[in-house]
């Protein structure tokens, strides 16, 4: 198992974890929070995959399904501590959020499309699993209100086109690029650091 | 016509039948009615064909609008006697449940997957067109909260591989795990045997 | 640039707005506003092309994203006015409305798909993005419970199928679908015209 898998199934299961979570507090089942944290992880890659008319990754290997079971089981027995290590939730979420942006950049022009689609393939493959978990709990989706999140993946976008016009290697392309993702998430929850929304009173009567 | 179809028909029939009623109870309009009626329906089997790189089945030939019509229609003029049928449409949704399982496993199978993806398509041909209606009427999804519902799914596709791996000859395979599921939907509602929920203390705070 | 080419884009636009302004009142921030926007569309056709076996157009070449944008910005910028030319939008959404009909009928043709899928998909490709926006903003979509909307895309799918029986050339039958899709939707509006709905007593306990 190399470096990349390892980071692949981390940001799997922090993503498996918020949808079980989530689903938790609005008393679903647990085959029901199965799902949703299924959804979760794999969800952006699925649209992704379908998108570039690719079978869904998830549908290749068994291993997706097994660490969602495992984030499952997390979830049921430390409930008690997880509350506790919710920065370090943040942490491999921001890690997984990195990572699924680079393989969907990757895997985008891996399937010959132009950099500016894999940029929006990336951010669909970091961002569209949490804004199903929002739709399937029926929450207006986080991502659309709160934070930089789907922000942090057009800006890894941007340096993985930068160093990739430097030259760069491509497994340093990558780190960057994931790292960035992780970087603008981190500092912009650290500092506040909010786009601003567009309430106007304008638009506000239809 | 031979008797597959005949309970395909059925149970789109009373997927059908389920969806136009929510609908109505959320004062959707007519056409409004018959889309959520026809998702409600169709809704599984296409994400299954979609992940499965096939055409959505329904586009292959009309049988299936005209079946939602009829639905429509059913619940226009029966509306008065509907509810009291309560019972008997259970059955058929538990019976259409049991038959779109197969098939999505049958598909699956044909298409070249390994079982594991098969049952979780069977699962998805099953539960997802209910889900697709629940947010579309703006509910959280039944399926996640209450009753053994796709669970019945997976203890049919489990069923189906157990007989196969028995040697089993094909059409009893079929039988037998379409039953399974029927069996497990009903038992478990009757009996009020539901899955326990993850709603904890510990994960209540995000 | 073409006259189609100018009203798909016009479309396009007048989409993206309805998207960007109900995302505004529900306190996106911009980026959200965007996404929603360019969901509202791009949907339809998406869904369309994933039912096709197509690849999602907006994926071919970058103009939809542009006009997305120079949507977002015109919402920014002209605010305060933008209430006032309700009107002016409202034409310009059925005019997208009617030609994104016709888009839609001519690409599942063009499939090979027979006419009754073709209607299906024009209606998809007219409608879909609307209620995909609905769901984002978890509204009840509007198209199911307000107005002839869906309805008007059904309607023009079935002027394109006569005027094609009557053996008319095919820049008249597409002018014709979707002039026809405009006026019924404009007329319907202005005549207070609705669907019934099916709110019923019998229907209303399940």
């Amino acid at each position: 198992m190399d470096f990349v898998t390892i980071i692949d199934y981390i940001g799997t299961f922090a993503f498996a974890i918020s949808g079980v979570r989530l689903a938790a507090r609005k008393n679903f089942d647990i085959f029901g929070a199965y799902v949703v944290g299924f959804v979760t992880a794999v969800g952006g890659g699925t649209i992704r995959d379908l998108m570039l008319s690719l079978t869904p990754f998830w549908m290749l290997q068994p291993s997706y399904i097994i660490v969602t079971a495992i984030a499952l089981l997390t979830v049921i027995i430390f409930k008690k501590w997880i509350v506790r290590l919710e920065y370090t939730f943040f942490f491999f979420d921001a890690l997984g959020l990195g990572l699924f942006t680079v393989v969907g950049v990757d895997k985008t022009l891996a399937a010959g499309f132009p950099m500016w689609v894999a940029m929006i393939m990336g951010c669909i493959t970091g961002a569209a699993g949490g804004m199903l978990r929002d739709i399937f709990i029926n929450e207006i989706p986080l991502i659309f209100r709160k934070d930089i999140y789907a922000m942090a993946c057009i800006g890894g976008g941007f340096i993985y086109w930068l160093c990739r016009k430097l030259g760069t290697p491509m497994i340093i392309v990558q780190s960057v690029a994931a790292l960035s993702v992780v970087l603008i998430r981190v500092l912009c929850v650290h500092f506040k650091i909010n786009l601003p929304s567009l309430s106007g009173d304008g638009s506000s009567q239809q």
